[in-house]
């Protein structure tokens, strides 16, 4: 089998991240006897700088050509004077994933063991654990919703956005979260804010409809502000929590805080052609970019779930998790993972992806 | 002078917290000399079975004769078979913030001295302690928003939710903001999502211009998704924080779940003549209701919020504040703030109020 993916490197720690991971996935290749041909597109700040706008047409075309597409981090402070529509992260990521149709983001996060006094939460809360699937739909709701704009003037100026759910959108991503449930701990949590909104009476009822399909999958509904306390409380009691594009942009990066270690979560954007962009949660990093300390973990995980979603490939995924596992397992660690006390044991990004490429 | 006010005791613990926050108010009536009466007027789940809806024209009526609202809590298990817009926190709160644009919500959120145990944070974050104040849009945005509802048929039936801020709903929020922070550490956090909302793009453009008549207060702005995150590495670097009313319901929730003791939160929510609901943060808690067991500090404190804001009596809001303060550094507690091995020393409903009547 021979694949195309578009590789996306993007701003501050995102190329030497990617350096990593096209290591890993060069030993991959070998041992799985993949053909996997890669070509490198400029996105985000590089893109503005270079060709004056952070999504140019060159890459779009290379994104369309391509099996999946490999993605770093964009943005970085020399492009944060720009009006929002023209900075990185919101006129790359949001075109890409309306163009793509990406509906479809997965966001697992869980409490790595050896790893839980990086959390955030008290240690009782900690030690319990967690293992969370946030499947988050990410190309309707208030992101993409007509009409979004500003009117009138002086004190009576006003600006609107647009919440807009259709059941065919809620049906689609539901059925995602209730099949991923069923590979793990069998119960879904809807979060909504259906005392208030129209549209999460719809997605309430959309979501117990499709959960007549799944009579093995518990079904439980939150809403968005008690979701956010509860996951501060008992987050070992979640197991896929399934929410509309904004309460998904909250509710993830929340559980991705819990963990205390951004620089180990990936994240998946799928359509249902089974095409996706795969990218670390984390940002860019622009504060440690060049220093060869980043975290490569998160970049080298996209490329597993890349594998595993687009190229269909899970034991080539598997191998890459399974290395990762062993990497962490065996106390090899970048610094921001370690007490200060043991920061000198601290990794560097290229140390981390050899070890983990010669695992494979 | 002599005041009138409306008692809205609601369902579950409300009743029985209530009484305790009547009997502190009875002690400060005596000492300051003032001239307080008393409505009761039923609301919420009890509205729903003794008048056939969750807010009647008769406690209304009494709300609008009335100086201030002192309100308990609503809602329980009886009632969620209902629709959405029947159930009694949707159907009373939305109303009676609608009805009097109570437009300015605070909510007060700090670690207190001796209770640092009781967050979910990790010992050494809370160790740093904090005092947040959120700032909450309370009559606009997402919640109030036209057009909202529901079109079409089949899949592609849709629900629908307009976001709306003018210029003038932002300003005046925004103003109050600053005020507050001119009281305590000069410093406003301004919440938004304005990589992706044309409302927040309004929103942080208007809060810059108010920013100007503030030099004195330092202003910062944060996206909502990253504020969810630093509240839980670092909740001691924020003061107040701005949001509008979506965003202010998911943030000053997690920020009282940070502090790990609900029971000790009360909110105000104002309109521009001092008009005032003020209630306890938590819930009505129906399974401790009746057990004489619940913490009735929250809606004690939510009395003095009554006294300092509406009736413009801060000697005896601050008598009320110190008492509390008494009984907390005495380590006298209900049982929900007490390790298992302490709650033998739990204090009764009615022991707390007697000991901060006592204390004024
Ligand atoms: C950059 C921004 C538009 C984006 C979002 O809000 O979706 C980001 O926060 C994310 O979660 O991927
Ligand atoms: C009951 C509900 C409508 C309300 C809100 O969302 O405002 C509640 O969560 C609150 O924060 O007071």
């Amino acid at each position: 089998m021979s694949y195309q993916i578009a590789v996306l490197s993007g701003d501050g720690i995102g190329p030497e991240v990617m350096a990593e991971a096209r290591k890993v996935l060069a030993e991959v290749e070998t041992r799985f006897k993949l053909d996997i041909n890669y070509t490198e597109y400029d996105v985000g700040g590089i893109a503005i700088d270079n060709h004056g706008c952070p999504l140019p047409d060159a890459t779009l075309k290379g994104c369309e050509a391509a099996d999946a597409i490999l993605f770093g981090s964009v943005g970085g402070p020399k492009w944060e004077h720009l009006p929002p529509n023209d900075q990185p992260e919101r006129g790359a990521l949001l075109p890409l994933r309306g163009h793509f149709e990406l509906f479809c983001n997965l966001r697992p996060a869980k409490l790595h063991d050896g790893l839980e006094h990086m959390s955030p939460l008290r240690s009782d809360i900690s030690a319990r654990g967690f293992d969370v699937l946030c499947v988050r739909e990410l190309t309707g709701g208030i992101y993409f919703g007509k009409p979004k704009g500003r009117q009138g003037e002086g004190d009576d100026e006003e600006a609107f956005d647009t919440m807009r759910y259709s059941r065919r959108e809620i049906t689609r991503i539901a059925r995602i979260a209730f099949e991923a449930a069923r590979g793990r701990k069998n119960k879904v949590t809807s979060v909504d804010k259906a005392n208030v909104l129209a549209c999460s009476v719809l997605w309430r009822q959309v979501v117990e409809e499709v959960a007549k399909d799944f009579p093995d999958v518990t079904l439980e509904h939150i809403y968005i502000d008690n979701a956010t306390m509860q996951l501060l409380r008992r987050p070992d009691e979640f197991d896929v929590m399934l929410c509309s594009n904004l309460f998904g942009d909250i509710l993830s990066d929340e559980i991705a805080m819990l963990t205390g270690s951004m620089g180990l979560l990936s994240s998946a954007s799928m359509n249902s052609t089974g095409f996706g962009l795969f990218e670390p949660a984390g940002g860019s990093a622009p504060d440690i970019a060049g220093k060869g300390i980043a975290n490569p973990v998160a970049q080298i995980l996209s490329a597993a779930l890349m594998l595993r979603h687009s190229l269909k490939q899970e034991e080539a995924a598997s191998a890459i998790e399974r290395a990762v596992t062993q990497a962490l397992s065996a106390g090899y660690l970048t610094g921001e993972l370690l007490s200060a006390d043991k920061r000198s044991q601290a990794k560097s990004t290229k140390q981390m992806g050899d070890f983990i490429a010669n695992a494979i």
